[in-house]
């Protein structure tokens, strides 16, 4: 490595010795006192290598800029309700457009939602995607929980359940990973494992990963296949992408603006510990495991760090990364040819590993 | 789509509204003038969830500053004699240590070196990987291919073959591509193309791609898998980590320093030439492919759009991405766990595609 690298270096003097009379320098970069590089400002195109209706998307939106981070309990349950009551929209006009049954149900003494579509897939009919949502770990509270849940339901043509788990402020970490391991053990005596999916996005793809790793601490049958959609693995600020992809990912803009809301739900627990931040679990004996990230992810390193870490303890798992989708577009953006991919991608994975 | 994307502003600005007042606003970037979005600069630190060796290696380096492009003949002949020489060097050095076996041969008019490692594992006893250097389409003249080939040979011990392909500023393309097809003719007249890799790192990458395409073409026989590092396939500065990842990534440093030796190479054909930039090619029909980046590769959105439009094309390919390698990092920085994880993944990739 070593010589490598001083062959390398030497390389790159030797050449800029060589042309240096016929050539300016520009200087990218300059090292900052030790605490990293300091990268310049530089101008983003649209993705020419996305699909035509998301650069259109891209191409009309302005730069990324912060969002605000609530600073009393009160503006945070304001800021809360708002997104629950959006998230409620959201779901309503999805349900009456595409015309799914939802049912309230409590197990373990948690609330799901199932979620019947109008056509169920004949390869899908004894199967089950639980579903666990995203937002934050802060909103997705009662109804709001159902979004993506819907998409999945109707895209693969799949019975879906949905998970209702407990958040911030008022239950903090690990309240939403014991919600979720709760319903998984009573789901398990009437549902073989092998024909269920666990997953999700963002939070609900993190709550994934360590409800996964508490099942396996408590002796629990897993799942027979996971979704990790874009999971904060680590929920401190590390890896590259919350740096490189800071004001660039439309949807998170920044993790500085995110940390706030993480707070709320790490509580007193340590962001090292792997009911926390995943990443630092034992992955080994996981099941197969789809992920799906962009190139404009702030959490991009949380997948493909999560992705590389479950490949060395021997599991199978597939790693999708998408030209110019920042984090959670392929859900959000619903009619964009990137959302219908991940889809059929998605039902694809779900078919070749759960039993019928 | 667009009913999601209005609700998703609505709750960004409901959300705005909401906290207005105990919060403070933080603009990270601002529209440029429709070009693109305007992203302010940032600090990067070493990669958290990097090996340990590769941090301090990115911890002790300097922050990458461009190199000088030549603007004569005369200095492109000298840097490219340079480059050579430097990679002569580091082969040299490897096949000592290492104790190979190399023997030059000539097929189809082509020079090729024929890799022998002092032990072969008895899986790849008959199988052959058939190498196509990088070094940006005008380094890696004779024994300079060399370098990739003898590491592939070695960390899976496995027979390999390196074509010393033609390059500019004497031959532009599609020469190399040419070599690399007429190379491809006479050895599968000797050797099941069942039992045959091809592949490389970078420009070795794309020659990968587009001789694929070629063979595709002439109706020829088509290698059993492919390998394909971090290779430019849209060779126009195009894609969203050509302009996010310039100045991050160490070793291609910026497309605007590369794009000179890239025009050498594409001489008087069209970027958008299915054999100049694979990306715009039909990928119906190739192996089963194995692809790999990192999160500071300037060429990430090559990797996943090809990536993404093999798996559109019905075709099996594996995507691998790296916290905090750049361009080629699992080549040339030899001794970190990632260019050994990189190695294991692609010799199991070999043992699951080739016949014995």
């Amino acid at each position: 490595m070593k010589a490598n690298l001083r062959n390398a270096r030497a390389l790159a003097m030797a050449l800029r010795a060589a042309v240096a009379r016929s050539s300016t320098v520009r200087v990218a970069a300059t090292l900052d006192g030790g605490e990293g590089w300091r990268i310049g400002p530089r101008t983003l195109p649209p993705p020419a290598g996305a699909s035509e209706p998301l650069r259109k998307i891209l191409t009309d939106m302005p730069a990324p800029s912060a969002l605000l981070a609530p600073t009393t309990m009160a503006a945070w349950k304001a800021f809360i309700a708002l997104g629950d009551a959006a998230k409620i929209e959201l779901g309503d006009a999805f349900i009456k457009e595409h015309n799914l049954k939802v049912a309230e149900e409590r197990m373990s003494g948690v609330r799901v939602f199932r979620v019947t579509p109008p056509r169920i897939a004949p390869e899908h009919a004894h199967r089950l995607f639980v579903h666990v949502h995203g937002g934050g770990f802060i909103v997705g509270n009662g109804r709001a929980a159902l979004p993506e849940a819907l998409q999945i339901a109707e895209s693969l043509k799949i019975p879906a359940l949905t998970i209702d788990y407990r958040m911030p402020p008022d239950h903090p970490a690990p309240a939403s990973m014991d919600d979720v391991v709760a319903v998984w053990r009573e789901l398990v005596e009437a549902h073989s494992p092998a024909t269920i999916i666990l997953g999700g996005t963002s939070a609900g793809a993190t709550l994934t990963l360590v409800a996964t790793l508490r099942m396996k601490e408590l002796g629990l049958a897993l799942p027979a296949a996971l979704f990790v959609g874009t999971p904060a693995a680590d929920l401190a600020k590390r890896g590259d992408a919350r740096f490189i992809n800071d004001g660039i990912d439309h949807t998170l803009v920044s993790w500085d603006d995110v940390k706030a809301a993480i707070a709320l739900y790490v509580g007193d627990k340590s962001y090292d510990d792997p009911h926390i931040s995943p990443i630092f679990g034992d992955f080994t004996g996981f099941p197969p495991t789809y992920l799906i990230s962009g190139t404009r992810d702030l959490l991009l390193s949380d997948v493909v760090r999560t992705h590389r870490k479950l490949r060395r303890a021997g599991v199978e798992a597939d790693l999708n990364v998408y030209e110019g989708v920042a984090h959670a577009d392929y859900s959000q953006l619903a009619n964009t040819p990137e959302c219908a991919e991940h889809y059929a991608e998605l039902n694809a994975f779900v078919s070749r590993h759960l039993a019928r």
